[in-house]
């Protein structure tokens, strides 16, 4: 059986991560091609992985690669038009966090891959990272009793690229770049049929990248689930000192932490310093947390090999658009709490442009 | 291009391992047949691994795969013999530590595979087991300026299998099992033109498996090399709690600490226990530190992966039959050593049957 | 200068404590009375510590003794009468946290020491704890730069006593019993008078305790601070594994985390475990965090050597009544807050009995 | 009874932790003098510690004082003659480890102090640091099972005063500066009856601090107990990054694995720095183990006060004159062995004026 032919759309952080996983972990797959709007990045993500063909058309790229899957690691404002269109041209998508900026947007994107029987994959790693994986397990396996508390914690000193900064299209900011993580991974711990029923959440502005944008900096969002379950999913721009990405879950029998970064690193005191110690480390002289394999140890290997696998023996995703779509409803409930200083109940369905239009105001 | 055919003699703890890792991680690779001496095991292992063909008699499975690698997970008293008989059948071979139990069983084993020129691959997982390989990338790149120390320690509370305890089949304890694995990683790290000058041991007996073996349970064994740079790999059967494996190294410009197993786990508290939290674990009632992946941190997906990569491109690999007689003649003086409560220089040529009477005593 | 004479009223937990502390490291105090309305707790501890003179009726304790120090160790809801009484009888006070019930009994006893020229001296412990305090210091000395955040977790699986369970003497649950520690914490911090803006509150019951206690098993509480400030405390008497208390503090400079249970403690691996690792630790077979030096740990020799010299040089303590009082109104404001699912505006007046009537219901 | 005087001989680093341990631990000790050769040092030492008197001349200070302890802080080279002097004098003395640099000046110490009847206190902290201890007493309590290995490293990146460089002054490098912690920890762990049979001991030279000094800058020195039991003392003066004091201790029945330094601290991220993270911490910019109660983790409170008890009701300290002696009999036989390549039997009667002179050659 040949290989499943994959079009990269993007050329950036994550579209590197994505390349890399599907060379070294997934024989199966196959990435055919390559989309950047600049062409001098196309080009040259394209030599550095050996892919065949860029682009520097979305549409073109589309249309004239064969491709049986369409990976979409591009800024969250293009989401909805991109899956819609790959829907259309008869691909399965792929698409990374956020789903999208909009309720009604999700509702479409997925009313389409149904309608054209297409399979619309929520690229939600967290349900894949090894570490936390085994927490699960061990969750499932009743080493800690009966579940009330989880939390997540993803923190870094701030986005990769310039378009997270601008709220027109990332649609928001700490929360929407890395709470929809925990708040997806509550629903995958639990069962995605446990109910969340409330939402709380706490936003503070201004602290590093003020002079840049009005997204929010830091957010603590707390779900109420059904069955008496509290997650609390904690994001930051504002934290120096590299990559946090840590969980904590808690049972009537026990507790488990992990810690994706820190707790995966080798201990290295530098005098000189070196190159790379981990994603957004800040200096590397003086002791730091040395990270390896640090792609497979967030589970992105083990996700694009299940998504690959679903699409070659027509498999059901254990993440789907319906499951980017709760996040996002989940996220714009918070983003709605912050303003209000209430819980929220859900279901929730606003109308706005934007989540974080139900922080900062409509039309902000 | 099809995939490499290989034939896993074995069916215990470590083929186990090796079959996990190549049907994850190696698809370039098929497990074609496995042998047991035991019906029941070879039957079931072939079974739950989806091997086509089992056998209980290792001459007729080599002769009767048409496999291109042989893959040999047996205790260390047959390695020489079938070493050399696959080699004799035309196949390439991947050989667990420890190479053999003679210095002269192993110039017979790399004669052979020279002469009929197929590869004799040593299998050190350590030398791909990615976090140590993370730190070594950090040494070459200066991260802590020239090193003058090295550590390493594995450790657990006594081996898998009743053959272990058994001099004549394993060759010696602590040391034979796992100091290998110090040796060879102190070699790989400094290069292997780097001169080992001189050996030291220090050994205990005695401990938790008196009753059952006179094998060392401890070894601490310290190596001088060239250039100033001193290794220590310190192991032991005798230590509870499960598996450590730990590094520790040291240059004029800092110094970087890893470790595999606590330092890679999940922190859990359990009341009422659980099924696994990582190798000789012991107890999973109140706090564990739980694994996850151990096969991949451990380096043997990148290790059999970079042997069929060899067999298939027709490279060197980096860890060669050479490389297992290097550190076979370590571990005889430091055998000697122990004995002698002196150091021992090299080269050293011992005449014994196994490492261990270098230590015990001549026909021991 | 002869030794400050302090009467101990409480022969519990917190009392051994105490008492240990004076001891050990605070010369200048001699415990010269000891009360407990057991006859054969009070004296036992006499006799364990040394002291000249036990009691089992408070009153008699107060007037009998010439102490200048009252040391008050008892059940929440004795502290106004007793803090009242002793005040009234000229003694200096120490009195352990939460300061008492109610608004009213706070404001009562504060208007009763000043009255009387006595000091009130709120025993805080966390503000001298030496690990916390070198976090102050660090931020004090502009380390982590601006602070904007702050976390501190105090956790265990259930108090000594079952008075705590009891909310007619208690008031509340895990907030009541612990979120004090890290709500006087963070007005520590920050400095008196940065104000608290708005509390916030999330809880859960019927955990572990649900056959015995309506109160709070957990609580996390997020307080606004002018200056966009948040402090998060969390609570918890479901937590299985030991006595945790740990905190978190985010500057736009730099983090830093401290651990005063399992940061501070020995690693250690017991086949057969042994007596004590750490408050309420569960089992000590397998791993354990093994404590040493908790009281010193947790501040309380600093405390109360502060609080004695506080008395003997006639200076104001670090923590005083009102301090106390502005705890106790963030609780009730969190009570308040966890019932109506708001945040909850300061300043806070409730009329209640008791705090968590304001989360179960007026008369609960 | 009236406070216990102390004369403090030396105004450096770790007269300075005395000084405060007395003041803040130890309220039976007075310190009623103190001397440096240099006046500057003497008197702003003297000022900072509130000290009545300093002096310049050492004699005329042990004469002029009527203290009853002299505790001597001073480099190694001067102790035999100032514990004579002092003895002479009628003084009880605190000895600054190692106890002085040859077996002769040993016994001619140990039996001056003898025939004046005065208590030859040596100061081995190790003894006393309350982790440590505590560690020691989970051993007793059988929560290990039966002893069978210890090891204790200390290292850093090189001492603080230049008369350690000069090895007439000093004697020896890593080993004689802080391999004596280590031995005299073991002798003390195990119980002194105990007896240590043979030493083997692996050094390294020109690391860090080649241009100044021909002294061992990491040593590796292996006991032999009576009992099959192994200690391991590790030590550096190479080694960035900060303090390092930690132990592994192992028993057929478990494990323990204790850090004063790293293990105790909290942990922190600084953009700017900060001023002080541990001893000899090197930058404190990027990740930093901040220390907290420095002198009181290692023990100098305790062991101090346990002195100053001794000395007040004439007992027998936990640590003398003849366990100095006895850890300087390790040190020697570790030198000879770092020369000959072999375990060296004890006891071992060497005639060199120096321990570091059986490893360098007599008359270096």
């Amino acid at each position: 059986m040949s290989r499943t032919r994959v079009l990269l759309l993007g050329a950036g952080f994550i579209a590197e991560i994505h390349a890399e996983s599907y060379h070294r972990f997934v024989p199966d797959a196959e990435v055919v091609g390559v989309y950047s709007r600049t062409e001098a990045h196309a080009r040259a993500f394209a030599e550095r992985h050996g892919i065949g063909r860029w682009f520097t058309n979305v549409d073109e790229a589309i249309a004239s690669t064969d491709s049986e899957v369409v990976d979409i690691c591009l800024p969250n404002d293009l989401h909805a038009r991109l899956v819609i269109a790959a829907a259309n041209a008869g691909k399965h998508i792929i698409i990374e966090k956020p789903l999208c900026l909009t309720i009604e947007e999700a509702d479409e994107m997925i009313a389409t891959c149904k309608a054209r029987n297409r399979k619309l994959m929520y690229a939600e790693e967290l349900c894949f990272a090894p570490k936390y994986e085994r927490v699960r397990q061990l969750v499932r396996e009743g080493a800690i009793g009966p579940l009330y508390f989880m939390r997540q914690c993803e923190k870094h000193s701030g986005p990769h690229s310039d378009w997270f900064y601008d709220l027109k299209r990332s649609g928001g900011g700490a929360l929407m770049d890395m709470g929809c993580h925990g708040l997806a991974w509550f629903r995958w711990m639990l069962g995605k049929d446990v109910r969340p029923l409330t939402v709380y959440a706490q936003m503070q502005t201004g602290l590093l990248h003020g002079a840049r944008t009005r997204c929010e900096e830091t957010s603590i969002c707390i779900v109420e689930f059904d069955g008496d379950v509290v997650g609390c999913a904690e994001n930051s721009w504002a934290k120096l000192g590299g990559m946090e990405d840590r969980i904590e879950v808690c049972g009537t029998g026990g507790v488990v932490y992990a810690d994706l970064f820190m707790g995966n690193s080798a201990l290295t005191y530098s005098d000189k310093g070196y190159g790379y110690a981990m994603e957004k480390a800040g200096t590397t002289q003086g002791w730091t947390f040395t990270n390896f394999e640090e792609a497979f140890n967030q589970g992105y290997p083990h996700e694009l090999k299940h998504f690959i696998s679903c699409v070659r023996e027509d498999t059901e995703p254990v993440s789907t658009g319906e499951d980017g779509r709760a996040v996002l409803e989940l996220m714009n409930a918070a983003y709605h709490s912050a303003r209000i200083g209430q819980k929220v109940a859900l279901p929730f369905r606003p109308k706005v442009s934007r989540p974080i239009d139900l922080w900062l105001g409509e039309g902000a």
